[in-house]
Order: C-alpha cells, then sequence, then structure tokens
C-alpha cells in the first residue's frame, strides 16, 4: 500500500473512475482490487460537495497473483456497470505518447525535454510540430522528430489537418502546447476532448487572450502568473489544472514580467503534464482533480 | 544615510515627489536636503518607463542644523515649482490619523488593532464606522470608539453624510474598509481620493464584485488571494497597492477558501495601510508605486 | 465518501492507524467500516518508503444503521489486534479541550482565540496559563481563564507541578505553547507524548535555540520562517508539523524580521493546531504525517 | 532618471561603493555623477544599522557631455579617496566572462544556457570546466567551448592549476559551480574573491554539506530549498544571495525532494547570476547586500 510509490509506474495499473456518491465505494472497489490480486500502492478519491459526484483513483502493484490484463479488463467493466461509473484503466508499462506543439519561444520546449531525460517526465515523445523552424536545432538536440507546419489564414484548414493525421499516424494520447501562438478550432479540440494542454501566460481567469504580460503591467498587478489548462472551444476557459505565480513590483517592465512569467510557464506546464502523464487528473465541468 | 531606520518616523520629514523626469533630478533633490541641514536616512525614486514621468521618496532627519519647518515648506515649494512637481511633504511626528470600516466580518479589524497594539501600525485611530453592532466589543477591547450608522438602500445618503462628517470632525487622514461591504458613491470618494483603501477578497482584475470565493470555487481556480487598492468610483478598479495568494486545490470547499482567503486578506491589507502609513504609495494613473 | 467533509466532525467517527505494511489492509480497513454501517467521508493512506510502515487515517459518518459506540470500540480493538496495529479512535461530537501556554507576546495568543471564535478551530479552551500576567486582558476580553504561575530557575519544579495539576484538572488534550519562552522538562514532556505543539520562530532545524531572529539576522539568509513542532525532550528537535516561510532581504532590520516572522508563526502555529484537533496527524520516529 | 532601465547596460556605468556612513554622501555622489554629464538611471543605497557602514550602486548614462572615460576612472578615485570608499567602477559595454563549473547533473547548465540564449543572462561564456565529461553535448548543442579536467585525490592540486590556468588565459571574471561537486582548495578560492558563485541545494544554514536531500528527508522537513552563495573558505558558509524555497509532505520521498528541489536551484542560481552580472551585489563580511 506504498502510497511513495517510484515515479515508475511500470508493472502497475491505474483506474480512474467517476460516479454519483453512494456508501461504500471505496470498500467495494478496494476490495475488488485485492481479490484480482492487485497490491493497493496508491489510492485517492473525492466527493464533490455540491453535485454528489463520487471521484477516485487507485493504483496497484501487478503481481503473480493477479489476474490477467483480459480478463482484469473484462472484470472492471463489470464494476464499472454496477456502480454507473465512467472510467479508464491504464496499464504502467504503456507509456503515453505526447506531441508538443511550438511556435517560436523555446523555453517551455527546452524544459519539458531536459525533464524528460531526466525521468521527471515518463512519456514518449514522438514528434514536435511547429508553425515555425526556429526551434528546428533544439528538437534536433533532444533527437525529437520536427514537423514544420506553417500556418496562415488562408489554410488554417489545411494545416491542422495535416496535424491531425500526423497526431494519428504517431497514435499520440496527449498533446502539449508549449506556447503554441495558434488558435485550435472546434474539430482539432473536438479529436482530442481533455488530452490537450496549453499554457497560458496569466493568471486566469484575469487577462484572457493576447498579450497577457501587457495587460498585467497597465492594470498594476503585483503578482503575476502562468496557467496550464484543458483546452476547450472556449479561448482560455478551459480546465485548469496547475497554476503558478510570482510577485512583481512598480519596477518591473514588461520585459521583466515576460522574464519572470517564464519561469511561472515551465513550472505550471510541467507539474500539469507529468500529472496527466501519471493518470493523477479527473475532470469534471470546468474543473478538475488533480490527485497529487 | 541609514536606510534601515528604526519605523519610528520621530523627527524625521519625508518628501513625496512626481515630475517629468530631467536629468539631475536625484543630484538637485538629494543636494537640496542636505542643504536645508537634514540627513538623508532613504531615498528611493523611479521613473515609468513609458510616460517618461519621474518618482521620488526621500526621508530625513531634522537634526539641530535643520531649518524651521516654516522655512523648510516654503523651499520645498520653491523647489517643486522649479521642477514642475506634484508634491507631499510629512514631518514624521504628526501621525496620519486613520478611520476603520468594518461590517460583520471581524478578522481584519482584529489584526488590524493588534498590529496597532505591537507597533507594526502607527497610526491615531480615533475611531471605527460600521453598519452593523457586531463589532462594538472588538472595539471596546482595544479602546476605540465604535459608531454605528446602519446603511438601507433608502437612508444611503443621509448615512454616508453622517460618516463624513464624523471622518470631517476626528479630521481622519485616511479610512481603511476593513471587510466594510457597502458601496461607497463617487462623492465619499471623491472626498478622500486616493486616501481609502480597501481589501477585496480575490485576486483582481479576477473576480471583480460580489461573492470572489464562490466565483473562485466555480471556475476552479488552483491559486487565490485578496487584494488591497485604492477606491475610485469604479468599484474593484482603483490602484493596486498589495495582493497576496495561496494555493488551494478541488478539496477545497467555498469555507475552505474563505478560510484561506481570510489569511491573505489580513496580511495584503495590513501591508497596504503600514505603506501608506510611512507615505511609501505614490499613485499615477491607475497604478502605484510602492517604495518598501 | 465526501472528502470535502464540513469542518464539524459531527456525528463522524475518525480511525487513525500504523502497522506494518501488508497487501490488503486498505481493502479490509474499508469493507470493516461499511460493515460496521459507517459511510466513510475520507480516507487517505501513506507507507514509509524506507521502513515499510503503514499509516492510515479514516473518517465515516455514524448513521442509523451503525453500531453502537460501544461494539465500535470493540471491533476496533480486535481488528488492529489482527493486523498488529498501534490506533487511536475518536468521535466527532467529543471535541478535543486544549490549554494555551503563553509568555509576553500575545500575537498566537490573539490569532488563535480569533480563530476560536470563527470555528477554525474547534475545540474547548478550559484555560491559559501564562509565566507573566501581560496577557490577561486578552484572556478576559475572549473569556477564557487565565492562570498566572510564575517560573524561576528556584522554583521550576514547583511550577510545573501546579501547571501539570491545572491541566489534569481540565482533562486536557492537547497543549500548546504560544510563544512561551520557558523549556519544559522530560518529566513534563513525557506526561504528554504528541500532544504538547510548539511554535518556534525559525525554520528548523536552521537556528536552533535562543534569538533566532538575530541568529538570521547575522547570517545574511534570504528568507526567514517558522516551525510548529510537537515538543520532545530535545529543544527544537521535535517531529515537524508545519512550517511557513517569507523572503527578506538587507533592508531587513533584526526588527523587521521579528514583525515578518510573526505573521508566519500564527500561520504555521494556527494550521498545526487545526490538523491536530482533526486528528489528522500521525507520527513515527521524529517525524509527521499530515494527511491534508 | 530611469530606475527600470533596459537589461542592457549599454553606454553606461556603474559605480559600486562601501564607506562610513557619513551626512550627505548622497548628495554628493549624485552631484559628481551630474557633473560628469551624466544622467542617473538608477541609484540605490543602504546603510547598515549596527556597523554604520554605507553602501551604494549608481547607475548612469554616459552621454555625449560626458567625461572620458580615463578623466572619469581618475574622478572616482579622487571622490573614493576623499570618502575613504572601496569602490568598483564598470562600463556597460564591457561585459563579464563567465566560467560554468559543471559534474554529472546537467539542470542548471542547461538553464543558464537557455537563460544566456534568451537575454536574461548576459555575459560572455568561453569555456566550460568539467571533471566529466558527461555534459559534452550539452556544451556543443550551445556552442560553448568544453574542458574536461578529472579530478582525484591524488592530481587535486595538478587540476586546479589547470583550471586556474584555462581562467586566467580567458581572462575570467565570474566563476559559476552549476552543481559541480568538487570541493575547490583554499587556494582557488583566494584567486576570486567573491566571484565565486555554488548552488548549494539546501536552505542554508539548514543542511550543510553532502547529501542535503536526505538529510532534510531525514529531519522531515516540510519545506526544502536552494541557497546560491559566493565561496568562501569555509564550505557552504559564504555569503548567501539568494534562496528559494518549495513545499513538500510526507508523501515525497528523497527522489521527489531532488526533483522539486532542481527547480528551486535553478531559479536561485539564475537570480544570483544575473544580479552579479549587473553589479548589484556588495558584500561586507559574511552578508550580501543585492540592490535589486
Amino acid at each position: 500500500m506504498r502510497k511513495n510509490t517510484p515515479p515508475s509506474l511500470q508493472k502497475k495499473a491505474v483506474l480512474l473512475l467517476v460516479c454519483r456518491d453512494k456508501p461504500g465505494i471505496v470498500a467495494h472497489v478496494s476490495h475488488f482490487v485485492f481479490r484480482q490480486g492487485g497490491n493497493i500502492v496508491d489510492s485517492d478519491q473525492h466527493t464533490d460537495y455540491e453535485t454528489g459526484i463520487f471521484f477516485m483513483r487507485i493504483e496497484w502493484e501487478l503481481g503473480p497473483k493477479s489476474v490477467s490484463r483480459g480478463l482484469l479488463k473484462k472484470k472492471v467493466k463489470e464494476l464499472a456497470a454496477r456502480f454507473g461509473m465512467r472510467y479508464e484503466l491504464f496499464f504502467g508499462d504503456q507509456a503515453l505518447r505526447m506531441a508538443l506543439f511550438v511556435s517560436r519561444f523555446g523555453h517551455c520546449l527546452h524544459d519539458l525535454l531536459v525533464r524528460r531525460d531526466l525521468g521527471e517526465i515518463q512519456a514518449e515523445i514522438p514528434l514536435i510540430i511547429s508553425n515555425h523552424d526556429d526551434l528546428k536545432s533544439v528538437a534536433r538536440h533532444f533527437d525529437v522528430p520536427f514537423h514544420v507546419i506553417p500556418v496562415t489564414p488562408e489554410n488554417r484548414v489545411k494545416a491542422e489537418e495535416n496535424q491531425l493525421k500526423l497526431l494519428k499516424k504517431h497514435r499520440i494520447d496527449l498533446v502539449v502546447l508549449a506556447r503554441y501562438m495558434q488558435v485550435l478550432s472546434p474539430r482539432f479540440v473536438k479529436a482530442y476532448p481533455n488530452r490537450i494542454i496549453n499554457i497560458h501566460h496569466s493568471f486566469l481567469p484575469a487577462f484572457i487572450g493576447g498579450k497577457p504580460y501587457h495587460q498585467a503591467y497597465a492594470r498594476g498587478v503585483k503578482v503575476i502568473g502562468a496557467t496550464a489548462h484543458y483546452v476547450t472551444e472556449k479561448l482560455d476557459e478551459g480546465p485548469i489544472i496547475e497554476q503558478s505565480v510570482i510577485r512583481v513590483s512598480h519596477r518591473d517592465r514588461v520585459e521583466d514580467l515576460i522574464r519572470k512569467g517564464r519561469d511561472q510557464e515551465k513550472v505550471a506546464l510541467a507539474n500539469a503534464v507529468r500529472m496527466h502523464l501519471q493518470h493523477r487528473i479527473l475532470t469534471y465541468g470546468n474543473k478538475t482533480v488533480v490527485f497529487e
């Protein structure tokens, strides 16, 4: 029942589930895992106060006594049907496949790739997509294929089609917009529901839209921040995963806000991506449950 | 030239000034103070990058060689005229007179009065005004006269007149809205320009208006905050003096946001009030320069 | 299974337990509570990586189908015996009884009592004990009996006996040293193992012992802090419950460190006390598990 | 008198000075700069409360009316002699030359080089020195010559001689130990007094010496941090420039502390280096004045 398990999810299963709250769920689910021969190493749950919705994440070791994966999938399906659960089941040895979208600013790209090399972020990264070629050499240094797909008002639809084709070809599970400066179409967003993470360079819901650091400077705030969130059809209004903030003063010009903000962007985005890759995030409505 | 002077401003003068930036101002002002027999103990300046406006705060000891206060006032006036300066001159032995406005929540009131007793906040507090009598006993414990002036939609104008009369009678320099839950009329605000400090229980400009913690809960943010600002005619849009923030998670219900937020409100308001009382704040447009 | 339950623990039970880690514990304990007619509203667990020790906190509602308290106590005892568990069982309608020890500084005392009045801290506070009478009027304002027991090198043993008598008489569960400036004897500490919370005004283990703000000033640190910890026989070396920090600069004199530190002391102590009162802390060796 | 000047120090001079506090210094120095045809863009000062030592940093634009550099140097020397000042004079178009020392951990190296490319850190970096070759490819990616100088107990003296030769050859002004895991000899330290910045991966003075994250884990602290400081002969006891901290909990294993700590190391080190390169740091005894 180790809560502080190694970051590696090797030989483990993770079950995320959402259903109406009901007495006995924790006991049932815990017992269920035990009966399948699993040793629970982490378990966390939450009930939303107003709506009565129950959320659970349970992680267990697949030991020698565990049932086969096929049987486990069948049993989980039955359990979910019984309680009316929406669920996802993951196996730890199947790392998620992540695509990075970038434009011209490379700090988040660099940061994520260094963290991948350090093992902080455990994912396959089969490709980087950009509308510019500025960051090509960064991709080469970290040995990740780099695809340039220019985007103009005229070719937007076609460009997205090409992007989606690449994502499909590489069986991408998670799209990370690491300071990608184009707005995605509703059609693109629908293809990856709660599977696109964006970093917005403000403390949402303050300063939605373009040039948030300039907006913050004009308003004269004393704290700025960055927000990592899932992308939905409404710009900058998707479920918030992580926020990071830092103090500023009248001495800080816009350039200083941009500099200080970069550090917040990197940390907020990296934390959000790590949480997603470890299957620690559940969404409901426009909010997230993050089981840290 | 001690920068780290005792908090007490006894036997000191503080000059705040604003003018168009021009070569030689710092040298001139420093030299001016030296010629009047003052020993500079703190000096700070700032130029706004976009507008070319220069701000300065200079604090000096009035020693045996200093000119008389009357003469000093005259000389400062001449200096200001020469450079086209807007300015304020304060003497440290004349503590500002502060009125506290409260409604039903007592945490900021308590906090400010404890800080007064500790010497953190150095001001005369001749009265507390409230639209309810809930906090009467707190006022009594700290020995501050407590005036109840009920406010209803019908009597609002009359109530504000009574408040203003009291403020005038007690020669109030600074009004602090320590969770006072009524909106002040433009007429009231105009009577105390940049002399009314409010604590708003959100991280402005996010969640303007009523029930900000409920708004924050509904939006699912991961950080909440409080903002101390000068009151202007536009609700929650005055110059921001100080902001304080804290992390929250999906586990925090609205009640928890309110509890966590209270600590931010207390700290942000106390810092803003202390800065004002030490003549460390200059405003321009909708922004502040805070010389900490 | 509401994790975000009301702060009130009315009609609830909380079980804290520690044992060797073993497959199936979470399932067993969850099932156990379910079988006794309890509806789990919060459950958290942890396994220490190095020692293989398992920690759990489980909180449930005592509903109409629940077994009697007497029977529950018996059943929990049997469960604990089976797994070799060290445990504590609490009922939410039995608020803990807390004694506050103070000397001359009143900020933590004031802070805790305001939080009690706000319902943040839910405990009976039948008495305050001090070695000085400075804070008598604060106690009176909050309606808590105040006992002055002077402590000198000569009368230390006798003074502690009188303190212990008072604690026993008032059936005290938790002793909070809210800036009490005397060192307690090993004998006193042994009478309340992991039931005495102290606030040390430094970021432990830095600056153990006297005058930590002066030590921090002399060392020239850029961040200071406060630490709430359980008191053990070794001064300032007990299990840490909570730490709070704030930035400082070369401008901050010792007086400023003291002022800034007070806010950290208040927050760290209040959080630690609230966690203890909600039965959220387990200790092992010199460390704590805090189930927030 | 722009305080918020562009980060670039082109066509500017910076004067750092230390002397006994005396009335009129600020006025004299300001006036002095004005008389040499300089337009002051930033000026900050500090007096140490206990010792009566005065510190000042003044930055000005060298305009068409400015005296020649040669004359300026002469005049500054005279000014310093008059007030008994220790001083340094810098010209903004002469970027400092910085050497990076690393071992096997690349996160700080990567971070500093990305910041250099972004213009956050403005210095010449003519070489990286390492006792291992692990980070060679990073150096190549950022186009910085990489020198491997293995260090063993036997060859330590010789290795340091080779390092010092390289530093001399490349006219290095500042040595940055970006997680360099060797202790420098007193001889090396003396060659670069207050010109070697180290990042220690703890919140000093807590956890001096080796494996600080393991020490922090063993002590059970709730906050960890990193400290950037000048290197002196006493290990980890030099003047602290910057500290950065983050919360941890019982869930964090040593690996998690290391991961969370890396972000603090990067930020603390980068801030310290930026402050040094902008000539914003003065030392006295074992402390720093950092004019941010």
